[in-house]
């Protein structure tokens, strides 16, 4: 690889590290340059903007993020070790994190959302397809226990979105308090929303 | 009320909807001066930084909401309704807000939380403090229904923590997609959260 993709690859891992650190709106492309090791007209030589790169980073974080989703959610397992196997890995990302930098980073997607407030951001309609896409992930694994009739009132889709909003409040949680443990409940949770507990399992 | 104490209110109100409308790092204390109509040296009159102001907005922010909280969720009736109250009011302030600006404001203490990375950041400690106010007011409206036993497993504690996460989640997905109706659900997904829903109470 030549030096100016690596450049680029250093750029790209400079604003992913700092996006989900601190604030979108505090970092600079200066600093990113500088987190890289790139002069800043570098920079420009890769993207045209911080919108530019904050795209490339949420494309490039939601292409592995969701490899390991579609992994662990279509594997050939009951619904509940999926989950388990979820979260296990939700868990994990953040341990890592705070193994690496003492903090948990949250989510890089759901940060970004709750910063991006004009309605024609780009990154904001990227957000949405990413949040639509991660819902709809759920929701295909989720389909045939809801269409068994084992997971009560609602469509296999409200249950999904449940989900995920559910994983978004406990990341927040974790992150505030800069503990992963706050995580642990997400599969108990989870399989209240989907209606699989075990009290009404064993009801 | 005299001038000095009205620039006071203004500043205070400046804060509140600035740091409702975008990322708090972005946000300075000339701007925030120019929303009051105030000269920027009277800021420093009111408050010694934005940090301060920032403590401030957050402590009247949780003031209004916590008296609201308490008065539905104490109020004498089944607790479905109780949640019924909390979740149509949760919604009417992002209507009021979308009515305003045009925008879904989201929940100022979430937004705030996703942005302070800083561990000894005392706004912060006090976002941690107001988070586990709101779980301990959720806790106490539920914990007759689970001591009865119609909730299933778990503590109380854990279910209030579940319903608050899942409020976060919920309106992180009303502000990225500029929609309160993404709140709707609220309701049926805490009733599931407590195993309260109709499914299980049908059965």
């Amino acid at each position: 690889m030549g030096r100016k993709s690596d450049a680029g690859d250093r750029i790209l891992a400079a604003g992913t590290k700092l996006f989900g650190q601190r604030a979108y709106a505090s970092i600079g492309v200066a600093e990113i340059a500088a987190e890289a090791g790139v002069p800043k007209g570098s920079f420009y030589y890769f993207f045209p903007s911080k919108q530019a790169l904050a795209l490339a980073v949420v494309d490039a974080h939601w292409e592995q993020q969701r490899a390991e989703w579609l992994r662990i959610l279509t594997a050939a397992e009951p619904l509940t070790e999926r989950l388990r196997g979820l979260f296990a890995s939700t868990v994990e990302v953040q341990r890592q994190a705070v193994a690496g930098t003492g903090a948990v980073v949250g989510c890089l997607f759901g940060n970004l959302a709750l910063e991006v407030s004009a309605q024609d951001d780009p990154v904001r309609a990227r957000l949405q397809q990413i949040f639509e896409e991660q819902i709809d992930i759920v929701e295909e694994a989720i389909r045939p226990e809801h269409a068994a009739g084992r997971s009560g009132f609602g469509t296999a889709r409200e249950a999904a979105k449940a989900i995920v909003a559910q994983i978004e409040g406990m990341v927040l949680f974790a992150k505030l308090f800069n503990d992963p443990g706050q995580l642990d409940p997400l599969l108990q949770n989870s399989l209240r929303l989907l209606g699989l507990d075990d009290a009404r399992t064993a009801a």
